[in-house]
């Protein structure tokens, strides 16, 4: 495919048609991700979420403006997802108000993802979207999500490094949602910091963090975080050489200032050490694809079911469900004894 | 099964026993269900969603006591869902602002979900406890859950009336969520009318319920709205007899000490007596029964393919796609291959 040997020598018109390809799910796309997948495995994924009004999209754009200055060599990748907005085009808006010095620099790339409809799923559409950038020889890849339900979290599972972002002060019911995303943040950013409330929000995350290392709940299972107050080493004892684990900072921004960006791209870089010297780095990548493999088993079986069970015979049985005749369960069970065996147990009654 | 029997005459404890045998996905809980299902499809289900911070938990408490005072014999139940709190037990604190009058009364059942790990997901498990609701008499099931995600309009989705909570003044970037959300909203409440910004809330709402209108996107097919302003009728005109289509109405109120709950009781009694009118009841019920279908015949189909499929001819492929040999796309065809044919591809090389 002439495409892709364009895109791979840096044509953005040649990336931009992949990218097209491949978010429409069409035959032509996946050809164009198997030929391509090869050439993955090199970029460093970093997932940005928060809930709306935290200043995801600024704080978004001051990291891929601050990786440029720090690496002028580096290309950098935005995906913007906006799972809630189809109608509006949340996302349209997004790329308005991206920097101007983003969006004239050709080593940054943004794409916006607005649509619900993604064939497979935004989390699927996002994977294969980082695929291309990832064999376009981009060297960051920055996946922005509004966060707050399972659907943002399969998409920041995407990624190497999580960025949870919080904002100050949105009242005290919203404390609960913050737990739960905090299970999956490898970075968590206070931003708008000079809000009043932000040194109480950024205590309020050390502290739920403490509590996270505290429980012994096994879902709980992806860091498995150090004591907050580590033992002072005692005088002449060798520090020992033990396996760090990783304990997510929790840092202060002023996103639309620039206040504490550096911060947050050293802690990208020490994390992505952190990987790299603890093996993690390998086993995401292997997890990341697992669950690719794993969606694509699941659509094949779906489409296959769907190609060889009789329309008809479908309706029928639900129509005896919407009677109350046949419970989903024992519908389900028939439709998928006629898959596999091809005898419709419907008709030998 | 003696506890439907019991369950069904209206023993608590009974559907206590059963509502955590059908959450927990086990063998009896699927059997269970079959028997419960002849006995479902009366229950009014209402989705109540909102961001956190927007006091849907009161909101639903309030709701939940006015039906009971408007039908002394009404029977209510209340499913939270939090699926953003895996450890700190959010739902349990839910639990605790619930109020003592609803506690109280043996015609109301609050039941949370705060376990993300439930098996098929939080959707499948809260459309099986409303079955069991619905089977155990109960008249309205209040489904609370917090909004944002893809997965959460999966839960508002099981319902026949879904609720929009919004609160006033979150800031501009918010409003980009608000979009994605009204497209689900059979009722939007702006709760914390007191605060400032609750007019803005209102107006910004109304206009974009008519921006839907005017869009024609095929994605906002579920309301065909009418026209904001409708035309005056002619004088001596006949009034025309067509089918009304439902104009989301927005409502405000102040949960807190009880503002506007009265209206919005009202506007549930009518958006049910306009799905009863227009068969839009019936329509709506068996689509959520199709999609429960749906998902069965796909999890079914999957855990075969878990079943027959070896385990380490799983890992040697996933290990090719490591090493980029094998991109995920040929992977999963020739796991599916295999299952379908049990010829295995990879020793036929």
């Amino acid at each position: 495919m002439a495409l892709i040997d364009d895109m791979r020598k840096g044509s953005r018109l040649a990336l931009s048609r992949v990218l097209t390809l491949v978010e429409n799910a069409s035959p032509t796309g996946q050809a164009a991700l198997n030929q391509l997948f090869p050439y993955t495995g090199k970029a460093h994924k970093i997932g940005i979420t928060g809930p709306p009004g935290s200043g995801k999209s600024t704080l978004v754009n001051k990291l891929a403006h601050q990786l440029r200055l720090n690496e002028p060599a580096a290309k950098v990748a935005i995906i913007a997802v906006d799972p809630t907005s189809p109608f509006t085009g949340g996302a349209i808006l997004g790329d308005r108000v991206r920097m101007l010095a983003l969006q004239n620099d050709p080593m940054v790339f943004i794409r916006s993802m607005a649509s619900r409809g993604a064939l497979g799923g935004l989390a699927t559409a996002t994977q294969a979207l980082s695929q291309v950038f990832d064999a376009a020889g981009y060297d960051y890849i920055l996946i922005e999500t509004v966060g707050a339900g399972q659907s943002e979290v399969d998409i920041v599972n995407l990624a190497h490094t999580t960025i949870v972002v919080d904002v100050p002060g949105l009242g005290d019911d919203i404390q609960s949602i913050k737990a739960g995303i905090l299970e999956i943040a490898d970075i968590l950013v206070v931003n708008k910091a000079d809000h009043p409330g932000a040194d109480q929000s950024t205590r309020y995350l050390r502290s739920m963090i403490r509590m996270g290392h505290r429980t012994s709940s096994p879902s709980y299972g992806k860091h498995a975080l150090k004591e907050w107050q580590e033992p002072e080493p005692k005088e002449n004892e060798p520090e020992k050489e033990l396996e760090p684990d990783w304990l997510p900072p929790v840092m202060k921004t002023i996103a639309t200032d620039g206040t504490g960006i550096m911060e947050v791209v050293e802690k990208i870089q020490n994390h992505r050490s952190w990987l790299e010297k603890t093996g993690n780095w390998e086993k995401k990548d292997a997890f990341i694809l697992r669950e690719v493999v794993k969606k694509m088993v699941t659509a094949s079986l779906v489409s296959k079911f769907e190609a060889e069970v009789p329309e008809d015979e479908i309706e029928r049985l639900l129509s005896d469900v919407n009677r109350r005749k046949v419970s989903p369960s024992e519908a389900a069970t028939q439709l998928v004894a006629y898959n596999r065996t091809g005898i419709n147990p419907h008709l030998s009654e």
